[in-house]
């Protein structure tokens, strides 16, 4: 299996670092190959903007989607995104190894998103969810949080973290075609001691070596929708089922 | 009052920057102040690193929240969260201006989120939704969607447009304090016709127009938690009430 894990930590020593180091250990030990994007190291550039294309489809007017099919069409899309893509056309697995920042990703990983996640490759027109660019692949979030678990469950001050997580897990994976694996989580991480550090990155490459047998999330199916992407007969599909079940 | 307009379009002829001027018409015209913060025109930094303080409490090992409390309370931050922190000081009213980028902020706005939103003076300890930092001010999302409404409803692919928002209606805006008022979303505008976005248009104007009377969105009370942030009898309380109102 060829491995990705995309790495966002502004801090080299971090636990972060150290949830990094144990999964290239871990994949490595395994008979994998891994590959390891760490956005702070590489100064990946995190803002989509007209610098991201060599040449343009309409120099007078950015449509960034429009330009993003285009430049990946004639190769002229920034070297950066080029690079990245080739790892991810690469990749059977990719991990998100990162500290959430207001219930979501730092801006430097929102920057490979939206940059990355080209329109026309990854998605584009009917082409998501199951019918998405990505599919085959499998993903995960490998996260650490500062709150606690109670704090973000369905009677917690938070709610569930799914919930918070949604725009990701559901609305970027997802939406790639990615089978999205449950995140692991690691809580607390700034307040507690180094042994329960050494204890969560044990639970975290236990995780490593199972990751086969995770059952990914669910999300809709385009089977359940007609063009116009409303729900065919939506009382008897499968989207409303997992639907309910998804809910907050 | 004072409005402050942080706006998120790398195309200065695009639909939103027609709302970004339209909003600085309406304004003014009813006699407010108003102050924009055009990211993309500023090049604003995106990206939270260790070049976001001047000196730091510690050199050795970067925690950003850590160092977001010590360069605000010194002064050492980077000028450019310090202009927009004193932006944010004057503001009455925030409204974000930007396009939905894969269900979220474009990554140069959750820079400013990251890195302006500073821990200590905007939440921190118990300081958060009610008792946050930046209570007594109003936000607002102002927003262009590719998609259809019908797509980001209850039945809809992608479910509801608020829980796709949930990480920046109430995990960050809310999470600090502000009283959020509903998002004004423009939708489908890449494909729709001048007609059309001069209506929408219309629509935003109006919407800023009648903008006292728009009631905030309901977020927890730090009163219903206890100081491990565990609920209170839960069973009667207010935030069980609210939750149960924003099941999607």
């Amino acid at each position: 299996m060829n491995v990705l894990i995309v790495f966002a930590h502004n801090e080299p020593q971090s636990f972060n670092a150290s949830m990094k180091t144990a999964a290239v250990e871990e994949f490595q030990s395994q008979g994998h190959e891994v590959r390891v994007s760490d956005l702070y190291a590489m100064q990946w550039k995190a803002v989509a903007d007209q610098d991201d294309f060599g040449s343009r489809a309409n120099a007078d007017y950015l449509v960034y989607a429009l330009e993003q099919r285009q430049g990946y069409e004639k190769k002229t899309l920034a070297a950066d995104i080029l690079g990245e893509l080739e790892k991810l056309d690469w990749a059977d697995l990719v991990i998100f190894n990162f500290p959430v920042y207001w219930f979501s990703v730092p801006a430097i990983l929102k920057g490979w998103f939206d940059r990355v996640f080209i329109s026309g490759k990854c998605y584009g027109g009917m082409r998501f969810y199951d019918r998405g660019g990505l599919r085959g692949k499998k993903t995960m979030l490998a996260i650490t949080i500062g709150g606690q678990e109670h704090m973000l469950s369905e009677e917690g001050i938070h709610g569930e973290l799914d919930a918070m997580l949604r725009p990701i897990l559901r609305g970027t994976l997802g939406y790639t075609g990615m089978a999205v694996l449950p995140p692991f989580v690691a809580w607390h991480v700034p307040y507690v001691k180094p042994e329960r550090r050494t204890e969560l990155l044990e639970q975290y490459r236990q995780r490593l070596r199972h990751i086969d047998s995770l059952v990914p999330l669910q999300f809709p199916s385009m089977d359940d929708f007609d063009d116009q992407l409303r729900p065919r007969k939506c009382a008897v599909t499968r989207v409303c089922d997992s639907d309910s079940v998804r809910a907050d």
